[in-house]
Parts: structure tokens; sequence; C-alpha cells
């Protein structure tokens, strides 16, 4: 089944202890094309601005991914500047220019309305609430937010993860967004707000799933050749939604596999800068790194 | 088989969000001790002082624990007080009083000297390496240190674990203790320099073991009701040594299950303070326990 996304498309700067790239193509809705395309046809709403070159379209679209709901505007795409040091476990952004993402107002295209699967990228939580009165009953909706939207509109992101059937949040964004001092309690405080699985990414730590029966876990790869962390959420998201998609269905085993899939996508991403892994993996690499994280946590 | 631990004694003064515990007993020499018991017999090689209570010995005592090891010394008991805050992921040491630990000297009394399995707990690397000298050809020899250790006798540390079979450190002690960033690289490290097994706690998000030719990654169980994360550490040394004893063999499929029950005792640990919840477990409790992190983690 098609997954819908809606979110940014960028170029970033981005500096890390083995290397820097200038201008590179990032941003959510990219990072979570290029994995999730693995596993079922993507749909892209977002804008990027007129000076965004046409390798770049052909490079998304040669992956497979429908790009018939990205805008193109007058004015320049959203840039992003950033520096990682030392473990790599925090972004020091050094510049953001929004430029045509400022003033991005989503329209979701006819043939877009029908998405079975959503998938809202960070981007102001009015917007991503307004994705959704635009879309005809989604199968699974999930949501991400980050902790600008949390501080400036705490009560617009509660209101949309109570709508959305899924959160998917870092650790430090769920536990901010419900004053709670650790995982399990915010994502139990988050469950009875409404939403039924949170799911949270914990970076080199794996991710947590919780139902409304049970909780699952899956660690994270230990890799010795972490080059780039930009983009691994919505790669892990790319593989979440990618695999739920392509499966169909929202059960237990399914949303557990799809946390698989959604770890495995997150540690080629970090394995590279920008999408310089993800876009170009082959069936056999991806179904040897699924093997590898079976192998990690078998008893 | 027998597994011998050398560690401390201690009266732990807490305060935790949760409540506030004073004169508790505590130690690694303790907690190992009370959760190691459930699996095999366990010899304690540790100090006390002369206002140590025989209830205190009783208490050991009828948990099956063997004392013959245990120096009791004019003076007083080492005491440690500390606070923990928020999502008590650190502790704030108010005070350390070693009292008669400062002069501590391990002797390994002649009955434990064939012991198979030995914990080295937390103390001076030379003491830990005097044990050694004092045992016979151990099967299975696991050390731990402290970021203290670390900074003042690095080249000891160093000297110790790669004469052990395995190091059983946390995160931020074994970045320290390598000069590396990340784990998976100091892990790397350690066993470049001879420690063949690595055992890395990361508390609430579980365990990793480095062994020569894989990697197993045990999440840590998502848990609402943490009320005092004091000698988790030791806890999970406790259950992961006093498993593999049990098993009586070193093999990959041992050591993962060591990681099980040593990620299991560190859970129960941290619900109660002190030894309050691992002194008391029924069969059943552990079982369940057991359970539950197979169910955490199964596709």
């Amino acid at each position: 089944m098609p997954v819908l996304v809606v979110g940014s498309v960028a170029f970033d700067t981005v500096e890390t202890p083995h290397g820097h790239r200038h201008e590179i193509l990032g941003g959510s809705a990219t990072h979570f094309s290029c994995t999730a395309r693995y596993f079922t046809e993507v749909r892209v709403v977002a804008v990027v601005g007129s000076d965004f070159p046409s390798e770049g379209l052909e490079f998304l679209k040669s992956r497979g991914v429908d790009l018939e709901g990205l805008q193109v505007r007058e004015g320049k795409t959203f840039r992003w500047e950033a520096v990682y040091r030392g473990d790599m476990a925090q972004a020091e952004t050094l510049a953001t220019y929004l430029n045509v993402f400022e003033d991005f107002s989503p329209v979701i295209p006819d043939s877009y309305k029908d998405s079975p699967f959503v998938f809202l990228a960070n981007i102001d939580p009015d917007l991503q609430t307004e994705v959704l009165r635009q879309v005809n009953n989604p199968v699974f909706v999930a949501a991400d937010t980050m902790n600008h939207w949390i501080a400036d509109k705490k009560e617009a992101v509660k209101k949309l993860l109570a709508s959305a059937d899924a959160a998917i949040l870092n650790d430090a964004e769920v536990c901010m967004l419900t004053n709670e001092p650790t995982v399990p309690l915010a994502a139990q405080r988050l469950q009875s707000d409404g939403t039924k699985y949170v799911v949270i990414k914990k970076g080199e730590h794996g991710a947590l799933l919780f139902t409304e029966q049970s909780c699952f876990a899956l660690p994270g790869l230990p890799l010795t050749d972490v080059r780039d962390p930009t983009g691994a959420g919505d790669s892990f998201a790319g593989g979440f939604m990618g695999r739920l998609a392509q499966l169909g269905e929202v059960t237990e085993s399914a949303l557990r596999e799809a946390v698989l899939y959604g770890c495995a996508m997150a540690s080629f991403n970090v394995q590279g800068f920008g999408v310089e892994r993800t876009a170009i993996l082959t069936r056999e690499e991806i179904d040897q790194r699924l093997e590898e994280f079976r192998n990690l946590v078998r008893f």
C-alpha cells in the first residue's frame, strides 16, 4: 500500500569528525523517501525553491518516489548547517535558512488523498493537522515533531498526536512533551492522552514500541563506522512506515517487524553522509542487515 | 560451580524522588551476593567494621552466602551518602566515609582458592590484581572498576582487565578508559588490548556483550516504578556471574543467557531501595521477569 510523507526537502551542510559536506540533499521527506521506497510506493508533499536543480528531482524520481506533491516555489530551498562533535550524539545547529519552507502550506494532490499510510514529518503541528483534514480516512497515521514545536506549540502538538495512530519521537522529545522524567512514564502518559502506539527512537540505543498490550524493544546495532547521524530519525520512520505499508496491516507482529526495518534503515543512514548510503542499497545488503539485527538479540 | 566476589559491604544513605533511606545495607559485594545466590554458591571477601550488627551478617548468611572471607576490623563500616534527582540516571555523592575499607587488604581463605568463577568488584586495581595472585587457575574472571580508578590508576586498570577474561563496565567507564568516543570503538579497543569478553552496562538501555565472534545486545525493560538505582550494576554482575557459574561453561550461548539474567536482576534492583527487592525474590518472580525480557525482544 502507498505511503504519503509530508515534510521537508533541504540542502544540508554538515561537519562531523569524519568529514564535511556542503549543501547535500537532505530534509525529512528526502530521508524518509529514500528508505521507505525499498518497501512500498512513496508519495511526497514538500516544497523546494526555484534554485533546486533538476538532478535533485531526477535523483528522487529515479528512486521510484512520486513527486506530484512537490511544490516548486520562487526563491531558495531550505538550508541547514550543523556540526557534530565527539560521540556525535547531538547536532549543533550553526544556521537555519527556512527560505521557501517558511511559508510552506501543504496541498495534498487528489491522487494522494486515498493514501492509506501517512507520515507527518516534523513541521508546524497546525500544518500537520491541516494535512489530516485533506486525506480520506487513512488506515494509519504517524507523526513526528521536535523540541522547537514542543516549546512553542505544545497544545497543538498534543492535539495532533492524540488524533494520530502513532507518535514517532525521540526520548528527549517525549519526556519534554509530557513533563515526565523517564521514557516509560512519558509513553504511558502519551497513550493515556489518546495516542495508541508510541514509538521512541533512542539513537545508538535502538528503539521502543509501546502498544496497548505490550512493549517491544530493539537495541541499536553497535557500529564502529558512524559518519553522520543526520536524518537517522527520518530513515527510521521510512523503514518503519515503508515496511508497515508493505505488510498492509497494523498488528502487533507487523509493528514489531516495522521497528526492525526502521532500525536497520537508521543504521545504514548513519554510515554515510546524507543519503549517500541509504540511496543505493541492494536487497542483499538490506536482508543481511536485518539478519545482523536478528542475531544481535538472539538467545 | 561456586562464585567468589571481592568487593565492599557498606551502609548507604540514599535519597531519590521516591523516598529516603538511612544507613541501609549496601556495597558491591552485598548487591552481588543477594542476586548471584539465587543461581549458585557465593563466597564473599570483604571487610566490615566492629559496628556492623550481627543481624547484617545473619541476613547475608540466611541467604546462603558464605561469609568465611568477610573480615571484621576494629572501626566503622564503609558509609556512602548520595542523592538521585530527576531521571535518576546519575548519583550525586554527598559523602564517602571509607573507614575500615580504606586499608582493606583482601585475603582469600584456603577454602575459596579453588573458586572457578571470580568477580572482582570495584576496588583498587592493585588489590584486584593481588586477588588474582591468590586464586588457583579460575575458569572465568570478570572485573569491574570506576571512574575514580580510571582517572588515578589507568595503567593498573588496563593491566588488570587485560589479564581478566571479562570486563563488566558501564558505557561512560569504557569510553573514559580507552579514550574512544563510542562504546563499540571502546569495546573493540579493550578486546585488542587482551580482554576476551567485554560486557557493557547501559542502565535503562540494557547491556551489550562483545565476544570474539559476535555482539549481543539486550534492551532494558521499560519500568515505570524505578525507585533507587543504587547497586544495579552489581546486581547485574550477580545475575550474570551467578547464571554463568550455574551453567558451568563459558560458551556464546551461556554468556548471552548470563546477560539476560544480569539484566533481570538489575531490573529488580532498581524497583526497591538497597537490596529490599533483590533479597526476597521467589523463583516464580525471577522466571516471570526472564519471560518479560524474552517477550520484550521477540519478533
